[in-house]
């Protein structure tokens, strides 16, 4: 099978497979099984067993997983043997918590631009980064050669912004501006919106 | 069906229609069609009609629907009706941010309570909130009847402070620390992990 061929759907669990193996190895675990990543996902061997059958054979029939190597292995797949550079859109709230967050580098992402379009927020320092001001927006980003960028603009900014960064060479968007945006064919966009995953929840609540 | 039997995945997307066309009622829009609505969420017509058809009856054949009609009925089926007090655990980067977020109050919540562990932060302000010693939280909120949380502690923390918000009472737990936890049956957790978002996305990149 071809990269494109395999179900978005499984490409979308390899990260949360890769993050409970990283979290095994940290404890000082080596080895694992379908059976036991199953038990601390949630979800069952059968599925986990498929899901990475689909990219290779990465462990024996009765011994398992070697974790240092399933880690290597999965890293290979999701393309993060390098560390991807990011622009964040928008230097509010959201934009100045991704701008502080520690937590992307050791995961293969950093953000190395912020931009706004507010004259009193521009030349600020924000979490080690200068906002730039998003006139210079698409230049910067075509010249860094930036592939993957946060949306962090209220909601009325962000198809607009969205077309500026297709326009600058980014393909993958991870869009923090609560309304659904539309990309060209080869770009993609993911979302976080925190109020759609408790309306979810607060339907089962009485 | 009753509410338990209706598959996740449909309730999922409720909040994502529900969006949608309190965007289009902003601008100013009064009907709507599954046609129209599917275009600007890049989903077929007829999914938005079979997910509706199991709350209810919400428009008609040929004439659409009423968005303001529809947004209360979807409002109701939601329980949005009110508006859910949540408890922020932990006071970082990412705690912070959300003491700070102006976005849930318009969607059916509040942030009322914040706690973390550590004495600098312990009675500071933090988005109008002060910050709550954590050793108090089972009893706090226990007795504000407080059953949404947000947990934003480190990946270390997280399944420990869970298992606290479960014993006060919480039903519906947002999980933003980067680690799957363990909840009994009949509470709720969604995750917030972008970096997980970011490595789907870097699969395709080249």
């Amino acid at each position: 099978m071809t990269k494109h061929e395999i179900p978005g759907i499984v490409v979308g669990r390899l990260p949360i497979y890769l993050r409970a193996i990283q979290r095994m190895a940290q404890e000082g675990q080596r080895v694992t099984s379908s059976k036991e990543l199953g038990e601390r996902l949630g979800v069952s061997a059968a599925q986990i067993r498929k899901d990475l059958s689909q990219f290779g054979e990465f462990g024996k029939q009765g011994t398992g997983y070697n974790i240092k190597y399933l880690s290597e292995q999965l890293r290979r797949i999701l393309n993060l043997n390098v560390v991807w550079d990011m622009a964040i859109i928008g230097a509010g709230d959201v934009g100045s918590a991704l701008a502080h967050y520690s937590g992307f580098r050791d995961r293969g992402f950093q953000a190395t631009m912020i931009f706004d379009n507010d004259s009193e927020k521009i030349g600020k320092k924000m979490g080690g980064l200068v906002v730039q001001d998003i006139a210079n927006m698409i230049e910067v980003i075509r010249q860094a050669k930036v592939k993957v960028a946060m949306v962090a603009t209220p909601a009325d900014h962000a198809q607009e912004v969205t077309e500026q960064l297709v326009e600058a060479g980014v393909e993958a968007i991870l869009n923090y501006a609560p309304i659904q945006i539309s990309v060209p064919e080869g770009v993609r966009v993911e979302y976080i919106d925190p109020a759609t995953h408790l309306q979810k929840m607060s339907y089962y609540l009485e």
